[in-house]
């Protein structure tokens, strides 16, 4: 394999193509038409994706995902609201940890490490609680890898009249979601995810008539998304100076994600990844935290091999000397890795994979059939 | 020229050379050991710049300028501070925005458009108002594109003992400052100005005893960067992903800027390219908003000539097809636009932008001598 670049098994920054990288190659002024063009075209074919011309719109933002997630949080929870955070992982954790520095009121209902909410107790928090105007869910957590159920959650945030914002930072792109069929105020994602961009901004798609709303709310001038918005409709330019070089690059990326079949076309490839990683890793004696039920196309967690001589740094320096960045895990209950599917990864990249474990497992002096790591009693409890 | 890519004439982003680009056609791993070396050294080096190692660090932040003064202003200005920001232009404004979102007291000196706020006019802010516990400058004001007198400023805030916050988004890199000689507790500024990289990012150079005193102070989870540095510090990750390619782009940008001379070199290109431009501009009967005593070697404000037939879309238009793009002017007192001297222009391009000028003159009808636009009396005054 390459080992120059090696191939980045992670929920993201991922390998892109070279010609997305390419795409960098030129520079751009921001006030300028060629590169304003760039910006409308970027927002239109977003709002496509989730057949939101009727009712949502596009407001990028710089930094990370998670400037963009808290500036969503801010613009779109009144100063007066209330938010419920739904919690399986440290992607809902983090939101909570929003809310602390906004000192806005919010409740969380915590799963712990991996276990879905459900609709049912999302139902029933929200009955007892007339005060919570707004819920916050994560749609793939990739602290576990799982992909919480989204449309049950939905449809019981709308039955009960609430405004439903949906972290979809690692899983918009690859796993479809229309607002047709769907009711959220706001989908939050980033440019280097299932899109296959550069990192370097986020973009949160907002319902229109959410947004009007939400004057006074920000907490933030560079967060401020209404004012984004508005300085974004009034002069086709970003209110600060984007990272032209990134939004070329995620241009490019549109095209090739179009090329690939769009959503359905990402999330066949993915869920091939994912298939064929995981059964190759259960082979060489590994086991999933999660059953395949609640496994997503996008990153995987596995248990480390419950052998004296499996250390997690010895494994990740040796996987990357075989070409191959992985990822560490986020479980508190038990040692475990994880291996992203997304980014350029096709069948030969994961053979590779599955082959680079089982030499650095024979190197390390693991044999096979070692059970894994299990899960602790209080944690499987 | 090359009309395929024009030259950019702004104050950023700015033209780099292609070997900056060229850093960016690779994936990093942003929690990986080889990207975890780029960030240190990208610290390591600008800390050196400023002679700060005993008393300063830095705190890189994914955003715009823009997002680093703001965290900048809400870290180290505590909730019960007092801020007097210095004013004479937009970016000035701009920290009073910032610091009406954060509910936070603070006055302001406004100087208008372009004038210099002055050393005995701070002193006497500061005598008056005991109250007042930072003040905030900007050292390149690029809406008008005077260099503001930093050192004269510093003396005296540092002898009446008030933290001094430098934006030095357009002008670090390019204009020496050395935080043994000038005292602050912040400089600002960002990737894609004086050091040539290209936009993504911004960093802030801090007083690290300022820094540690500053917990609590922040309004947001994203622009904390009290919790930024010391996640840095502790783990040599940035808290979020960070922008891998611009970083390594900047990586590439420092070592040019080095190769150039460092901050002495990269200042006398930019002052011959100002020097060059104003000569070669005033020939051609353009005017400057200031006297040479206060021009930046950075951007300069021409007011446009004062010709019926004289529009700026039309010359910004018919430069652009010349291959240059150029900036709007910012003043509300007279029609004027913007050259900037900064980037990858050296004499044979300068000769290009004067030559271009002429021919767009000429295309528009516009005769030689053609006087300027007039400040008018109110602004003059």
């Amino acid at each position: 394999m390459n080992t120059e670049q090696p191939y980045l098994l992670t929920p993201g920054p991922i390998t892109t193509t070279l010609s997305v990288k390419q795409a960098m190659l030129q520079d751009w002024g921001s006030w300028d038409g060629d590169f304003r063009a760039k910006t409308a075209e970027l927002c239109r074919h977003l709002i496509a994706l989730i057949d939101g011309e009727d009712s949502h719109v596009c407001v990028p933002l710089q930094g990370s995902g998670t400037f963009a997630v808290e500036a969503t949080l801010a613009t779109l929870v009144p100063k007066a609201g209330k938010l419920l955070v739904l919690m399986n992982g440290a992607y809902g954790q983090r939101m909570g940890k929003i809310m602390d520095y906004l000192g806005r009121d919010y409740v969380a209902l915590d799963k712990g490490d991996y276990a879905p909410p459900r609709a049912e107790e999302v139902e029933a928090v929200l009955v007892a609680d007339p005060a919570i105007t707004h819920v916050a869910v994560v749609h793939c957590e990739t602290s576990s890898g799982i992909l919480n159920p989204i449309e049950e959650i939905a449809e019981v945030v709308a039955r009960h009249q609430r405004g439903l914002i949906i972290d979809s930072m690692s899983a918009f792109g690859a796993v479809a979601i229309s607002a047709k069929t769907v009711q959220f105020d706001a989908l939050i994602s980033s440019a280097n995810k299932c899109f296959e961009g550069v990192p370097g901004f986020g973009f949160s798609l907002i319902r229109q008539r959410a947004l009007e709303a939400s004057k006074g709310n920000a907490h933030s001038l560079s967060m401020d998304l209404l004012d984004q918005w508005q300085y974004l409709a009034k002069t086709g330019q970003w209110r600060y100076t984007p990272p032209t070089h990134v939004v070329a690059a995620f241009l490019q990326a549109l095209k090739e994600h179009g090329e690939e079949g769009g959503v359905a076309g990402r999330h066949a490839r993915y869920q091939r990844n994912q298939q064929r990683l995981v059964a190759g890793m259960r082979q060489l004696g590994f086991e999933t935290l999660l059953s395949d039920e609640w496994l997503s196309p996008i990153i995987i967690t596995f248990f480390s091999p419950g052998h004296e001589h499996f250390d997690f740094q010895t494994f990740y320096d040796r996987m990357k000397a075989q070409g191959f960045i992985i990822y560490p895990g986020k479980l508190t209950a038990a040692e475990s890795f994880r291996l992203g599917c997304i980014g350029q990864l096709h069948d030969p990249q994961i053979d590779a994979v599955l082959a680079a474990v089982a030499t650095v497992l024979n190197e390390m002096n693991i044999p096979d059939g070692t059970p894994a790591h299990a899960l602790n009693a209080a944690a499987s409890a």
